[in-house]
Formats: structure tokens, sequence, C-alpha cells
């Protein structure tokens, strides 16, 4: 089960952790870390899901800092498969399920109401026209919400997490207005926002955005983070926050 | 007229720029200044409207970025006579009027869909109930939105502005869910916003935000800005910001 299918490859996350990816496929982008990073989680009591899990990045992160069950849900069986073998590769087989689901089944309904924390890295781009879609079909459905929008990815977090539960996601700043409204729209507060900054005097390129389901208004703008320093190096505080440091 | 009033002190906001001030009645932060560095103007045509103008720190700020005339409005009388001091003592009365009006009237009608820009560092915190009032009058006034709550404010400032035109705001981030539904709410649509941060690690504590009437989504998040260093004192990068360098 854990060998390596054609162009695959094994990737570190961190030293301790590793990765089954492919660049015909999917790579796990700093994003998807550093919202695993970000986030709240259960330490010991509770339950996780991911949705939109790819290669399965955020439930392995998200596995060095809590104990409890995480849930992965991919549409693509592919990337299934592939984060599967991860979590094989890694041991965590007594922790992390990843399961072929789309996020707008009504099967997932079973699932209401029971995650303490529901985490995504959704895909970026509004979907474009038919033409302007990747010949990549992997990529394109990671990309352009083929195979669900971003409301319907909130809309199922609002309906997978538990009351008072959290949910986090990862972001382009530019749509920053449309993810906060669509959290509200689902009964998900925003509470906490970090923004990623590539170097000084840049503008942000990720958005780092917690909520609380049916939690009352208050929003924190945690410290901002810079990724590269002057000489094109990845900052130490960087360094730090994407090793969990 | 521009003798000094009892308790009144005369201030620099910048090596150029005097402003009247009291403690008993009304000083100028950093905030407003931040918003009048922050913000689109337009330079030689066009006007711009300050809403809740206090003692006039914005229209005296914003006079040396732009020579187009600049209207300030204030409900106080007090303040108003003492930010026209001010505009006197700076030989101002060719670019700036403070006039006393209420932002809810309907006079200022008159001046409906005008302005290239309109600013507004408005009262921060939303209204409390009467016995939390502080028992300053002139404060109160400034905190606690008896003269207009932010909504209110924001709705003059969409009727004051021209189609195309911006609307820049300064506001504890707590609070930037709010503004944003009414930015949108009023058709103005947020288009960039900066974080300013007390010192490293710290939340932000202010919210800048620049918006235009009738604009298309996109918002930029344009590089943070940290006011203090580790010994306390102003950052390198927080005084040129401040001094317009």
């Amino acid at each position: 089960m854990d060998q390596l299918h054609r162009e695959e490859r094994i990737d570190y996350i961190t030293q301790q952790l590793h990765i089954i990816q492919s660049k015909q496929v999917f790579s796990f982008s700093i994003d998807a870390v550093l919202l695993a990073r970000f986030t709240y989680v259960p330490i010991t009591r509770g339950s996780i899901i991911d949705l939109c899990s790819g290669n399965g990045v955020i439930p392995l992160v998200l596995s060095t800092r809590s104990s409890v069950p995480i849930t992965g849900i991919e549409i693509q069986p592919t990337l299934v498969d592939m984060a599967n073998r991860s979590v094989h590769l890694n041991q965590l087989e007594h922790q992390i399920r990843i399961i072929q689901a789309d996020v707008r089944e009504k099967s997932l309904k079973n699932m209401t109401g029971q995650a303490d924390l529901v985490t995504c890295n959704p895909p970026y781009f509004a979907t474009p026209g038919e033409k302007e879609w990747n010949e990549n079909p992997y990529l394109a459905a990671a990309r352009h919400e083929r195979n669900g929008t971003l409301e319907e990815i909130v809309e199922a977090a609002s309906h997978l997490v538990k009351p008072r539960g959290k949910v986090a996601m990862v972001l382009r700043p530019e749509r920053m207005m449309e993810l906060l409204e669509l959290f509200r729209r689902y009964r998900i507060e925003p509470k906490q926002m970090k923004l990623i900054y590539p170097k000084e005097g840049k503008d942000a390129n990720i958005l780092l955005l917690e909520g609380t389901k049916n939690g009352k208004p208050r929003l924190r703008c945690l410290p901002p983070l810079t990724v590269y320093d002057s000489n094109g190096n990845y900052t130490e505080e960087f360094q730090k926050y994407y090793d969990g440091k």
C-alpha cells in the first residue's frame, strides 16, 4: 500500500513528518502548513474534520498538535489513496483517516454538528469559464472550485462543526470580503485573523481566518508574519511558525 | 480669534503643522494622523470632506498632501471654534473650513455626491448605556457615538462621496466586521486595508480602511506597521509614515 506510484516522491513537511507528493497531481503549499499551525486544536478530546484534504497535509500536521481523531474529506480518489499512503508512512492510521466524499453530499449529514474543529484549504480562484480551466484535471479541480464553490465549502463546514466549535480556513486576501461574509452567512463568527506577507513592504498574500460557530462578534488581528527576508531566505519568525516552535 | 482659551495649548502635529488642543476637550490621536497619511487624496482637483473632524487634525494633515478645498464637519461648537483657530494659526483659511453640522442632518444633502474623498476618524466604542457614558461630555461625545452611530456616519460618507470616489476611515480592529459590512451596505467597496500593531508580537490595535463608492470587489492588505520598538521608542518605519516621508 505504501509503495510509491509513478511520478510520486516522498517529501518532508517537517523533519519528523513525511508526505507523498507528485507534481502531476498535487503538492502541498506552505498555506496548508500555516493553517495547521495557526488554528485552534482540541488537544485530547473531540474530533477534527479537514475538508478538501488533498494529499492530507493538514491532518498530518495537526496530528503533531493533537491526539483526537482526524477525518480528511477529499473528492478525488487518486488523492485519497495518496493521502492514506502518507498516513500509513507516518504510522498514523490510529488517528487519521482520509475518506472519499464530496462536501456537497448529503451523506456527510451523518457527521453534522460533531466536530470541534473544521479546517479547510479551499480552491483559490473564483470559478472561471470552462475554457479557462487548467488542462490538468487534478490542478483544475484544486484551483477552480470544480468540486465545490467557496460558499458550498463554508456551508459544509458550518454543518459539520459543533455549536461553539471552530472553523479555520486559508485563502488569498483578495477574497477576504467574500470569506468574511460567507462565515457570517453560515453563523461562523470571525474571531481571529492573521495576515502573511511574502516580504517586507509587500501586500499580504495569505489570509488565515478562524471563526466560532454561533460566536459573539469580536475579531482579533494577530501579529503579521513575513515569509522571506531581503536575501530571499525564510525569516527566522517564519521558520519557527512553520515548524510549530 | 487665534488666542488660546483657558486650558488650551498649541501642539505640533509635525514640525510645520500646529494645532490647538485641550485635555479638557479633545486631543488628536496618532490614529487620525495615520489615516491622513494612509488615504488616497485628490492632489489638485476635486474636494475633500472630513466627518467628525474634532479639532481639525485630519484636514490639517491632508493640506500638506493636497491643494483642493477641504471641509471639516464637526457637531460640537467648541471644537469647530478650536479647529478654525488652528486653521488660522497655520494660515490655511484659503483651503480648509470647519463647519458646525450633524452628519445626520438633511442640510448636508446639498453636498451629496460631490467629494472625491470623505475621511472620518469616528467615535470608537459601540454605544453603551447612559450610565456608562463618560462624565466629561466632550469625551463622551467623541467616544460613545452620542452624535451619530457608525452606521449613520458611513451612510453620510456614502451620500457625500462621488461615484468612484474614496471613503477612508480608521477604527479599532475589533470592529472590522461591522465596518466592512457597513461599507458594503452603503455601496463603498473595501479596497485597501492597513493594520497597525503597537509592538512586535501584539495584536493590531488600529485598522485603516479605504473603499471606493460603487467599486469592484478586490481587497489589498497593505504592509503592516509597528508603532513601538522593544525599547518603547517609535520605530523608524512608524516615524517615517507618521511624518509622510
